[in-house]
């Protein structure tokens, strides 16, 4: 497993076993693993580089630790499909999960630069601004902030945090949603992230940037999500495009 | 812009405002920022919290440090579009970049559980391993380990690595690619990764693991990419689906 003749670092080579042995169903979750001593003796190596391997999968989401306890094989990730527009609620609820939310704030606030420039409105126009944090199972997931133009959905109340607001735009309002464009990043969670989501601080996330358009064109949300990359991941397929063969593969 | 009586801890207030600055056109690229001290001075707020920001900043891509000059803004993101399945080559050429490769390894090796999955072959079924690091421009973009059955593409060599895989199956072998399945992740550079993407170790990165399969419904290749995420997102649409409305909303 461990070849020390290798160009490939120790740690590394560490991690890639323990990852393929999780992957292949090898450990399963929730499982303890070995310590970094019986590691240190099973391969002759340091703790040290055992250590190093074991912190790299625990910020990769693929290990936990508990205190005074040990280090367990982590949760299997959630699979979101980018395919449909669905909301967190609809998503959770489709994959037979509990979805809840932790409501931080609900503003009507002047859109700064970016909420303004995807809601096609001037700088400083009122903007809802709805900041949650999004539970799956009673277990954070993700931290969102949604930005809504005021005079589009007049009247809108703190309310609307404990409902679907797609429902309210579909069913209350009559509007037509068609479709989104979304953008996704990886980050690193900052101190207040990592506290909000209860992960490492220093640990990956997801970011995703959407905006939503009603039928006649009218963009109706802005939602920046911070997704815990421990437990999300997106999914979605790829067609090959006959017209695209043509200007390729120079 | 700086708000001391604010729950939000001081370091993000500061990481938001130089954010907002860099995505409203404020702060431009390869522009220099102020220092330290200087932003420590202008907001009256110590030089530890400054750097807390800054060192968050230059970790999620939105500056970079040059030894002895001073700290700039990066570069905007590199958008691939989640639609139409293009190989990298294709991809930089498309948006007028020089695609290159930094070639690492080329093997004939057993599949392992991972690759025998994914390319529906039995554990230890022979494969191609190619190795490589794709830059744009001279820059390094994505460290990429594909795998092809080698009983699909019979005498496959070395020279591959210097051509199009995909021009090598439609136009040398005839074969029709029809789609792929694909996979995003978000995780931290580890050590061995950071080196070869010339990033800071603990740095974002996003993987994709595709699938690519042939119209015969044969899988072709497993591809393992990992991207620096200060350089690239992804972007897609998405579509309201009139049948999922019924079974949403709760």
């Amino acid at each position: 497993m461990i070849n020390k003749h290798s160009p490939i670092p120790i740690y590394h080579q560490l991690l890639e076993h323990i990852k393929h042995q999780i992957e292949s169903g090898e450990l399963q979750t929730n499982q303890m693993i070995p310590s970094e001593r019986e590691y240190a003796e099973l391969y002759q190596i340091s703790r040290m580089t055992v250590r190093q391997a074991l912190n790299n999968l625990v910020l990769q989401g693929y290990l936990y630790r508990k205190k005074g306890r040990g280090t367990f094989v982590g949760n299997q990730k959630i699979e979101q499909t980018l395919t449909g527009l669905t909301s967190f609620t609809e998503d959770m609820t489709g994959r037979g999960m509990k979805p809840s939310n932790v409501f931080l704030d609900f503003t009507i606030t002047p859109a700064d630069y970016s909420a303004a420039q995807a809601l096609h409105l001037k700088e400083y126009t009122p903007v809802y601004e709805i900041r949650r944090i999004r539970l799956a199972d009673d277990l954070p997931m993700a931290i969102e902030t949604t930005y809504v133009p005021a005079n589009l959905l007049i009247g809108l109340t703190e309310d609307i945090v404990h409902q679907s607001l797609y429902r309210h735009i579909e069913q209350k309002l009559g509007y037509t949603i068609q479709f989104a464009q979304q953008e996704i990043e990886a980050s690193i969670a900052d101190k207040l992230q990592a506290n909000s989501l209860q992960i490492e601080y220093g640990a990956p996330v997801l970011c995703m940037k959407r905006t939503s358009y009603l039928a006649n064109g009218t963009p109706f949300e802005y939602v920046i999500s911070t997704y815990r990359a421990d437990r999300y991941k997106f999914i979605h397929e790829l067609a090959r495009d006959a017209d695209l063969k043509r200007l390729i593969y120079i």
